[in-house]
């Protein structure tokens, strides 16, 4: 399948706007699965938490959700997407997955670093979604620095973990890279460029987008311009939990205490 | 404290002359905690198990680790190094910690790459050394690629993971500084350099030995040469556990699952 990301910046509470520019950057190009950045459609900085609910939505039936349905009914395709998700008096910070024959689910971020506890309540559900037989779990930025996560949707079957993030330090990338390497699976994150006043500061987010197999070879790396990163993979190399260093590393990751006594998902 | 890691070549099999490398290098240096590359006194390709138990030893009382007992008393400092261990018919790769005061533990490889299995049998302890009030985690080379070995010694309460490495590959130096990271310890990373023949082909080694901090600094980071490379360190900033982002991993922790249940220790 080909797939990969899109990072851009973006332009702060313009959702219209920012929607406009995911289906220009898609145009012609042909892909099967493309991950959006983290609150690609509204920015991520919020003054209060009334602020974030100005611009919430009702997941599935928003704006931003149907927009990206339609984009992957045009495209035939599936995205992974991100918005602030409105359930009553609860803010969630979610991630959508939708596809060519419609919405197919959502993941709320659980781990949330302490500007955004703020604003959203955590998640609790696992993030793992089928694609017509690929396999995708869905981490949303500083979720990806939580093992037991990763590992978790590694052992219940994800092919590619999909990462939405806005991040601007220098560690994501690596930490994302040994999420790939420790449960041999795929991985495509899809950062933001650009930035946002947040208070006196400015945060800058970092692109630097990649896509890693099950190896741990950085397949594709984006820099800071605003990239559509696609590449050819075959979503079937995670599940052989096997390499030239251990052959089988389910085994090694029971060992471990890993998958907890639970039987590991064995293609 | 004063500690980092000794990055040398290795003379097969010919244990005086590691061990009198190790000893020279260290020479007037003041240090507090120095980490070994991984079977630094032997090298570490075997042709078969009856060539590594040759060359095997009791732990304690065996040559290599009287050794660096004494090398441990002359510079008041704790090491941590490495042997082939022989326990009965059993051989296992050990890491064994010295100090000022003799001999202290030994943690046996639990993670084996294949090329290993064939010779050792893995270890089940726990690998947490006490050295006057500073808490180290030992984790040898492929084990770093575990998550849940490392968050184990994080939770009880480790301070330093210290790492004898032999990697030949790019992954490891990202996998342990994700190990930083995501427990909030520091890392030390003490791999080797040179090549070993093994059957057909050659094993190279990598150096790249690397000293990284709670927030994911690299404080030190060699490249290919010959290195005693030591920083200054703090190691209580690994009891805090709080940064910019996240003001209770140990809470995001517990959130995520990793503490099963127990309690981490919490200063």
């Amino acid at each position: 399948m080909r797939a990969g990301f899109y990072q851009s910046d973006v332009k702060p509470g313009d959702k219209a706007f920012n929607l406009a520019r995911v289906a220009r950057a898609f145009g012609g190009a042909s892909f099967d699965l493309v991950v959006l950045a983290e609150l690609f459609a509204t920015g991520y900085v919020f003054a209060s938490k009334a602020d974030a609910a100005a611009i919430a939505e009702k997941v599935p039936d928003g704006a931003t959700t149907a927009a990206l349905v339609d984009l992957a009914r045009a495209k035939r395709a599936f995205i992974v997407g991100s918005l602030v998700e409105a359930d009553g008096e609860h803010l969630f910070n979610t991630a959508v997955v939708v596809g060519p024959h419609g919405f197919i689910g959502r993941h709320r971020k659980i781990h949330l670093p302490d500007v955004e506890r703020r604003i959203f309540d955590p998640g609790d559900d696992v993030g793992l979604f089928d694609l017509d037989g690929v396999r995708i779990g869905v981490v949303v930025c500083f979720e990806s620095w939580f093992p037991e996560q990763c590992r978790g949707l590694a052992l219940a079957g994800a092919d590619i973990l999909c990462h939405p993030a806005n991040f601007g330090g220098t560690m994501t990338p690596d930490v994302i890279r040994t999420r790939a390497i420790e449960n041999m699976v795929f991985t495509i994150t899809a950062n933001r460029i650009g930035s946002e006043r947040m208070g006196d500061s400015v945060a800058e987010f970092r692109g630097e987008s990649r896509i890693v197999d099950p190896e741990g070879t950085i397949l594709l790396q984006a820099e800071g311009a605003e990239t559509l990163g696609l590449v050819e993979i075959d979503p079937s190399r995670a599940r052989r939990k096997s390499s030239a260093v251990c052959s089988d590393l389910l085994a090694e990751i029971d060992r471990a205490g890993g998958s907890r006594g639970a039987k590991p998902l064995r293609e």
